[in-house]
């Protein structure tokens, strides 16, 4: 295998890139990386995520090795999700991403309005 | 406004993670970081991104500040990109997730044929 290379559009790191920036894996990861909890519970802390993305997105962090599933035999049966050593290494790096936009909002939403301004003048001339 | 939350389904935050997890928008930023590129060098130099997908991230780069747009009046017109100072900000979150993506790969792979594994046998029986 040669190194691994994002740019690469062959190199399987791309898939990852594309995984671990996804806007629920990461609000996933941040919520478990605290204390493992359950799905219900997963749901209520995320607002606006459907029952369908929350399964698939923990489905594919499982895959990843990212996140740990265990069931207890309760009734009905409890499914408590965790993050995994694996998933703790991202932990970092996500956290970062969720720092900078809750500092840089601001500044970001003062860019927007100054580009719509500026693309409004230029279709009316 | 609140504080910023990107576990609020309302709170603009989710946008702007959204947009900087974005896989395509992670590549062009590191590029820019290290210099200003024009649209096609950026297009040779990712491989696997369209036309079409390169030039709405740009312009979403564009609109949220991050990347910077400079036109010279040559035949044909040049135009070239650059990353703004906000867009540096946010450079070391964006290429954690790169590095982590390129010293995890094997580790991901692993855990994906583990749990295919694993998925087989449990089909299988």
């Amino acid at each position: 295998m040669r190194d691994p290379n994002v740019f690469d559009g062959k190199c399987p790191t791309r898939v990852v890139l594309d995984r671990v920036g996804d806007k629920w894996a990461v609000l996933i990861l941040l919520l478990l990386a605290s204390e493992p909890l359950r799905f219900n519970e997963l749901r209520r802390r995320i607002d606006g995520i459907s029952q369908k993305m929350l399964s698939q997105t923990l489905k594919s962090l499982e895959r990843d090795g990212l996140v740990g599933r265990k069931a207890f035999a309760t009734v009905p049966v409890t499914v408590e999700y965790s993050i995994t050593e694996l998933g703790r290494t991202l932990y970092s790096a996500v956290d970062s991403l969720r720092l900078w936009a809750e500092t840089h909002l601001a500044d970001v939403v003062a860019a927007q309005q100054r580009y719509d301004g500026t693309e409004g003048l230029s279709q009316a001339a």
